[in-house]
C-alpha cells in the first residue's frame, strides 16, 4: 500500500487523534496548566513510539522537550529536522470562544481549537506523514529528528540551550516547520520572511496606595493618564515609532522584494472589510502587507489599572500597567530595543511617577536564503498537495527559533504553513481547514519523499 | 440620666453594633451584593424601630430608602433631616487589605472595615446621638427625618425622584450630614465646598476580534494605543484639562477664600510624602489644597483591554476601554462636560477605531453659605465635640444630593464630618478613628440640644 493509499484509509483515525491532541489545554504561560502542557508533551511521545521512532521526553528547566529520531536512512540520505510546538496561546477571552477553545469540533469545515493551526494542528500532519510512511514502507525516505517544545509561546527559553548541547544529535542537512499560513485559500506558500519580537512589561508606580480620585484627583499624578501619555509617546502623528534611534538598524527592502509583494493577490478593501475596521492603520508610505512583513511595528498587547469591574469607582489607582510588544525586521535585535525604550522611559515619564520595564520575551528577525534543493522540493511538495506552485510571502508574526536553528544547525530552514488567514492564531476561535489535514499530509508525505532523493548537502 | 452620661455607659454595645453594621458587604454597585445591600437597609430599618422612630424601607428602582421620623418636637421646633448612605464602594483589590474588608476590627486606635468612614460609620453616630436622647429623655430636641440611601456610591439615581415624591415629609429646616473627613486629628471642619462630578466610560471598538499581533501589527489601528492617545489628549504639558470650552464655567474663587486656604496648617512636603511619590502632579499655578478643592480635575480611575494575565501573549486586542471621571466646581455642570468630552472624543478618535462613551455618574459641585444658626450650632458643638473652633475646609469629593436636598427642601446644609485624613475612603484599609466614636456622638447630642433651641427657620 502506498503512504497515500494508508492516508486515505486512516484518516477519519487521524482526525479523531487530532482532536485529542487538541483537547489538552497545554497553556504554557499558565502555571496552572502546568500538568496539562506535561500531558502533551507524554501524548507526543507516545505518538512518536507508536509510530516507530526512537523518542524520549527530555526535562528542561521549564517545560519539557519531546525528541523523536529515526536514523535508518544512512549517510547518503539526508536527515530533515522538523520542529514544532505542543503549547498554546492563553485561551482568553473566553466568553468569545463559539465553542470552548479546548473542545474541538468541526463548523463549516474549519477544525475550532486552541492550537488547532499554531501549531499542535500543523505538527500533528508531520506525525501523521511519518506514519504514512512506516506503516506502509516499514522505513522513511530520510533520516529524521522531531523536536517539539514547550515553550514556543512564552519566548522558548529552554530550547536554545537544549539544541546546544545536543548539538551533535540534533545535526540535520533542513529544518522544516508548519506553524504558518498559506497566503490565501488555494494558494500554497512558502515564507521567506519573519519578523523579531521584543515584548516589555511596563509599569508606572504612583502613589503607595489607591486614593480617593475625589480628595487627591487632579494634586497627584495618576499613574494611569501617566502610562497612557508614555504609550502615546511611542508613535508619531505618521504612524512612525518616535523612539530614538529605533530606525537605525532597520534595513530597507530591495525594490524586487517590494514589486513581488505588490504583485501578490492582496485586495485592501476586502481585508480592511474583513476585519471589521472602517480604515487601516499604519505607517505612512507602505502597504498593508509591507507594514506586516518587512516594516517594524508596536502594540500595546494588554493594559489595566485601577477599578474595572461593574459600574463606577472614584478610585485614583496607585499603579497601571502595559504589555507593550514591538515586532523587529532586519536588523533590529531585542537587546537593541530593550535599550533604547528604557532610554525613551527615562525621558517620558513625569515626575511624580516611577516606570519600571521588565523583559518577557525577545526573538530575532529572520530572511531566507530563496533557493536551494530542500525549497524545491517543497515547491514541488506544495504543488502536489494543493495543485499549484507556491508564491513566496512574508509573515509578521515570529518564530524565534527558526534563525536559531539555522545558525546553530547551519540548516536551511524550509517554512511549510497550511493555516488560512484568519485563522485566529492568538485570539479566540482559532481554527484549521478541515480539508488541510488531508491535503497537508499529502504534502508533505511528497516533500519527505522527495527530500529522500537528495543527498545530505541537498 | 443625661444623654452624655448614656453615651458614656452605653459605648461599648455601640462598638458592637458598629461593627455589625460593618459586617454588612452592601456594594452597591455590584449585583451580587444585591442581597447583601437589601440587608443593610433592614438592619437600618430595626434600629431606626429599636431607637424610637417611625421608620420604612421605601422601595426604588434600585436600592431601596430607608426613612424614619420623630415629629413630636412640634412645630415651635425647627425639623433636622439627616442624611447618610448605607452603601459602600467595592472593596477591590482585595489582596491589599491587611484584614477583610468586612471584618472590623481596631488595631492603633482605628477601626478597619470598608464603610467604616464612607459612610456607614458616621450615619451610625447620628443613629446613636438621638438614641441617646430617646433613652434618656424620652425625646428629641428637634423634629427629626432619616433619610438613609443605598445608592450613594453608584450616583443615587432614585433618591432625587423619592425626594421630589415625598418632598411634603420630607420638608426640613436644616440638613445635616457627615460623610467627610476633618482637615487634621485634633482640628474639627466645617465643610464649605465640594466638588461635583462627571464620571464616564470610554470604550475604543477597533477589529471585530482580537488579531495576532505578529501577523496585524502595524497594518491595524490598534484600540489600545489609540485610547492610550485618547486619554494623552485630555491634558496640556501644564496639567490644564485640554478639552475645548472646558474651563468656561469654572469660577475663579475670590482671594479671601485663596488666603484662607493658604492659612491651614498644611504640610506640602509631608502630603507628598505620605502619599509616598517623589512629587507631586496637577495644574500649574495653583496649591495641593486648590488643585483639590477649587480647581477641576480628571483622572481614568480604570482601565483594561487585552491580555493582562501572567507572561506575554502576543495578542492585537479588538477593544479597550477606560473609566475616566472629572472633578468639577462652580458653576459647572456634567451634562455640558458630557458633551464636551463627546466632541473632544470625535477630534481626538483616530480613523481605524471607534469610540463610544457612556455616562456613569454625575453631581454637581456645590458651595456653602457660610453664615446662619444651624452652622453656628455645629461650630458650638464641633468646640465642645472636640475641644477647639472648626475651621473650614473644601472637599474634592462629591456628594450630590447635597445641592439637590438643599436646592428641593430650601434647608441650609450643614456638612460635618468625623473622618481623619488618610481614612482610605475608596481604597484598601479604609478607617474610622475610634476615638472619634464617642467624640463624634457627643458632639452630634450637642448640636441636636443646641438646633433644638432654635426656632423653625433657624
Amino acid at each position: 500500500m502506498s503512504p497515500e493509499a494508508y492516508l486515505e484509509r486512516e484518516l477519519p483515525r487521524f482526525r479523531e487523534e487530532l482532536f485529542e491532541f487538541l483537547r489538552i489545554p497545554s497553556v504554557s504561560a499558565r502555571e496552572e496548566n502546568r500538568a496539562d502542557t506535561a500531558r502533551a508533551a507524554r501524548w507526543l511521545h507516545e505518538q512518536l513510539l507508536e509510530i516507530g521512532l526512537e523518542a524520549e521526553v527530555a526535562p528542561t528547566a521549564g517545560h519539557p522537550v519531546v525528541v523523536g529520531q529515526w536514523m535508518e536512512a544512512g549517510p547518503s540520505a539526508p536527515t530533515i529536522l522538523v520542529y514544532g510546538h505542543y503549547d498554546v496561546q492563553p485561551p482568553e477571552p473566553m466568553e468569545e470562544w463559539t465553542t470552548p477553545p479546548f473542545e474541538p469540533g468541526v463548523r463549516d469545515g474549519r477544525i475550532y481549537a486552541r492550537g488547532a493551526t499554531d501549531d499542535k494542528g500543523q505538527l500533528f500532519l508531520h506525525l501523521k506523514a511519518l506514519e504514512c510512511f512506516l506503516a506502509t514502507d516499514g522505513r522513511l525516505p530520510v533520516n529524521l529528528v522531531a523536536l517539539f517544545e514547550g515553550e514556543e509561546e512564552v519566548g522558548s527559553p529552554n530550547l536554545l540551550p537544549f539544541v546546544e548541547e545536543r548539538r551533535e544529535r540534533l545535526t540535520a542537512d533542513a529544518v522544516v516547520i508548519s506553524d504558518s499560513n498559506m497566503f490565501a485559500p488555494g494558494l500554497p506558500s512558502l515564507l521567506f520572511s519573519l519578523r523579531g519580537l521584543a515584548y516589555f512589561e511596563i509599569t508606572v508606580q504612583g502613589p503607595t496606595g489607591d486614593l480617593h480620585s475625589g480628595s487627591f484627583g487632579g494634586a497627584v499624578e495618576n499613574p494611569a493618564n501617566a502610562l497612557a501619555r508614555i504609550l502615546a509617546s511611542l508613535h508619531d502623528e505618521g504612524g512612525r515609532i518616535a523612539i530614538d534611534g529605533f530606525y537605525d538598524d532597520v534595513v530597507e527592502w530591495d525594490q524586487g522584494t517590494r514589486e513581488a509583494l505588490g504583485a501578490l493577490p492582496f485586495d485592501e478593501e476586502e481585508y480592511r472589510a474583513s476585519l471589521g475596521v472602517a480604515a487601516l492603520g499604519g505607517e505612512k508610505g507602505y502597504t498593508p502587507l509591507e507594514r506586516t512583513w518587512i516594516r517594524p511595528s508596536c502594540d500595546v498587547n494588554g493594559i489595566v489599572g485601577g477599578y474595572t469591574g461593574e459600574g463606577a469607582k472614584t478610585v485614583l489607582p496607585s499603579r497601571a500597567r502595559a504589555k507593550v510588544s514591538f515586532r523587529l525586521v532586519p536588523d533590529q535585535h531585542p537587546e537593541r530595543v530593550a535599550e533604547l525604550l528604557r532610554r525613551h522611559l527615562r525621558q517620558a515619564t513625569p515626575p511624580g511617577v516611577r516606570s519600571e520595564m521588565q523583559v518577557l520575551h525577545g526573538g530575532l528577525p529572520w530572511r531566507a536564503e530563496l533557493e536551494g534543493p530542500f525549497l524545491e522540493a517543497a515547491r514541488n511538495a506544495l504543488e502536489v498537495g494543493f495543485g499549484r506552485r507556491p508564491v513566496l510571502t512574508g509573515e509578521g508574526g515570529t518564530i524565534p527559533i527558526v534563525r536559531d536553528l539555522e545558525e546553530l544547525l547551519g540548516a536551511q530552514v524550509v517554512l511549510l504553513g497550511f493555516g488560512l488567514p484568519g485563522s485566529n492564531m492568538h485570539a479566540p476561535n482559532e481554527w484549521f481547514p478541515d480539508a488541510h489535514v488531508e491535503s497537508g499530509i499529502r504534502t508533505l508525505v511528497h516533500f519527505y519523499r522527495e527530500a529522500g532523493r537528495l543527498g545530505p548537502s541537498g
